[in-house]
């Protein structure tokens, strides 16, 4: 049977049964793969990270998808669309995990858009572009210091500087994570950009926005961009806690404090002003075998993460954050900060137009989502920054994020996928 | 030959080329004995420990000295005085250490009380009483939450609950550990007081005070007590850091920081108004897997350790705690504060007289020891709690405290030592 030409001939519950199943059964089976819990574990470049590509490829040739990759190991797998010659849709999101990280960040976003191809596989409909599911590796950076490594391979983007990065908990480097996966790093250095054409992932919010307002999902239109200090530290003295005077201290941990308190407040200063910033010190070790509580602690270590949509608002922050310091190490006699190694994400501007045409398959639902910001860094980030147009369509989630408990409505993401899926069968192309 | 029976025969020279060499002997023989560095280490009822005060006992054997070990495996040497009956004079210290501690903290206490036993044999005088070295088990309470375990077992102040703390390292009981090295736990439960004597300890001060002031000992006539909690925790909301709004976060880090610049402040404040008191935060810990650059921390553990010489003033800097948690957990919503239990040590008021009597042996040499208190707790406290008479003799340290760096000159503890010598050929009994 020749496939027909125009996707509105789909029974809609006929699609909405198929994105419900094919949701539930790729979530479900991308979570038996992981480290100890509590949550999910899949680092970068592990070998957890690749049975999940080899999951996500079982189901893409079970759909009869032509299946590929490239030398970094992204997984593409490709539906035949009207218009061989248009640039294809991309659709899909990454399967590492942070440690202990939760259900759905990234695995619902590749269960998404498989889930939007098993539907037009499902009512036998082309759609009016190729669609290529994109399954990136290694995009949580908490692993490697680099940011979006599988897609900007793929974007012709890494360097050779990049895939020297030691991964945090192995110290080994990317290359060679790359290598004991089976992948080429010289051929990734080697990988020229492709032809810019469109991006599309499915995501869970990672902040509270859409649970607040009772929202099943929404639309993306910009990604904050980061500054991170990754290994930071202070040094003072260490000193026994009862026999040394106030005055005479050099307290890490002290200045350590002054120094979150005092960019919280200029945090809150800065969003007063309009700006749009996170800061965040998401981790503190003042804890080592030489750390007592009979001690002043001589040392701390930490990481701090700046994020904003704007540029200008970073160098800011970080000229903020110096500034601090400078202050802090005047005042207190002793305490000296090193920030290490800065590392960036640069802020994206997403499709608008991409997001239209989303919104008008989504009022065939009576629905109306909402343009929004991601807090969070996402392969569309990379996508976006290479010229592609790209956009994102974001699920509520109403329990954290990069935690065991991110909670998602499998349900708000079907609605997600069916808004796309009545979008690409209306007046997709400009 | 009789020995005489006047100290003051002892030709000072020879006495003080005794003291000297044997301070030096056993510091550098006890500190071969250490886990690996840097600093060094000597849990509390290690083998390490029990390899260290061996050691002791076969330098105090080559002395003649009367040797024994009590239920908890304190160390005790004597060396007969003229009146056998007066109350003896316990002098010495003890062989644990924090992890990565120093050089002289204990060693040098136990060094310098070898070390004035020494000068009496070489010189063949008697002591006007019995002198016992006393090498004490256990002091530094980091190890287990129990303070001065080793010096309040033989004055038969230890409880079974106490023996049932677990050592921080290996999860195993008080007790466990005795009976481990030898001793009977038991029996320490049934020890009873024995009868009030006199206690002396030499220590390096573990603040600055003695050093900034040029002098190179002191005399303490008040130890202070303290008031912890060692496994104090926060718990706040995992969050992903660039997608989570200001407002919206419960940042166990930004909460943990607010405690700490308000205790600093109140700190300061309690100071200003005359009462002695030091607060430290000297263990944070926000670098568990769960914890990394990218989530907004929803946990975080700490220790905190207040002292004093004052129990109100303790207890006042307690309340000011408690009214501070309680606040930020009002103005923070989803922060919670957990304290843990509370682990104590009672403010010692050391013996005046004691200190009048070693003044009067400086004297002889031209040295007028200042009057101090001490900030860390020390076997000295437990003894004059139990209703000893009771004195220290702090030497000058000028490189911090508990930490691989403490720097102490072997000739100030031989001064310290001598006008203990001098003070026992005067007219020592009250």
């Amino acid at each position: 049977m020749t496939p027909s030409r125009s996707a509105t001939t789909t029974d809609p519950s006929d699609a909405e049964r198929v994105i419900r199943e094919t949701i539930s059964r790729v979530i479900a089976g991308v979570n038996t793969l992981s480290d100890s819990g509590p949550g999910w574990t899949r680092p970068s470049y592990s070998d957890l990270e690749s049975k999940a590509h080899a999951l996500i490829e079982k189901e893409a040739l079970a759909l009869g998808l032509e299946v590929s990759r490239d030398a970094a190991g992204n997984l593409f797998a490709r539906l035949a669309g009207q218009d061989r010659t248009a640039p294809a849709l991309f659709t899909g999101s990454h399967l590492d995990t942070v440690s202990q990280g939760g259900a759905y960040d990234g695995q619902a976003g590749v269960a998404g858009a498989m889930a939007l191809i098993a539907a037009f596989r499902a009512g036998n409909v082309l759609p009016p572009m190729d669609i290529v599911l994109t399954v990136t590796r290694a995009e949580e950076s908490v692993w490697f210091p680099v940011s979006y490594i599988g897609s900007r391979a793929y974007l012709g983007k890494l360097t050779a500087e990049e895939l020297d990065a030691k991964r945090v908990d192995t110290g080994q480097s990317l290359a060679a994570h790359m290598c004991s996966q089976g992948y080429d790093p010289e051929a990734v250095i080697a990988t020229k950009a492709p032809d810019p054409a469109q991006f599309l992932e499915f995501h869970i919010e990672q902040g509270p926005v859409l649970h607040a307002a009772g929202e099943a999902y929404g639309l993306v239109t910009a990604i904050r961009g980061g500054l991170r200090y990754r290994s930071a530290r202070i040094t003072g003295q260490w000193a026994h806690s009862g026999g040394t005077p106030r005055a005479d201290r050099a307290d890490a941990v002290v200045a350590f404090s002054d120094l979150v308190l005092a960019m919280d407040r200029i945090w809150g200063e800065m969003q007063e002003a309009g700006d749009d910033l996170t800061v965040t010190f998401g981790r503190v070790d003042a804890a080592t075998s030489a750390h007592a509580m009979a001690k002043v602690a001589g040392e701390l270590e930490f990481c701090v993460d700046l994020r904003s949509t704007d540029l200008s608002v970073l160098e800011r922050a970080d000229s903020h954050l110096k500034t601090e310091i400078a202050r802090i190490e005047s005042e207190r006699s002793g305490i000296a900060f090193s920030l290490g190694a800065q590392s960036r994400s640069r802020p994206a501007t997403l499709s608008r137009p991409m997001a239209e045409r989303i919104a008008r398959g989504a009022a065939r639902f009576g629905e109306a989502p909402r343009r929004m910001s991601s807090g969070g860094g996402h392969d569309a980030a990379a996508f976006a920054v290479a010229g592609w147009d790209s956009v994102m369509v974001f699920v509520r989630n109403w329990n954290g994020s990069h935690c065991p408990e991110e909670g998602m409505n499998e349900a708000d993401l079907v609605r997600a996928v069916m808004a796309v899926h009545a979008a690409l069968g209306n007046d997709w192309q400009p």
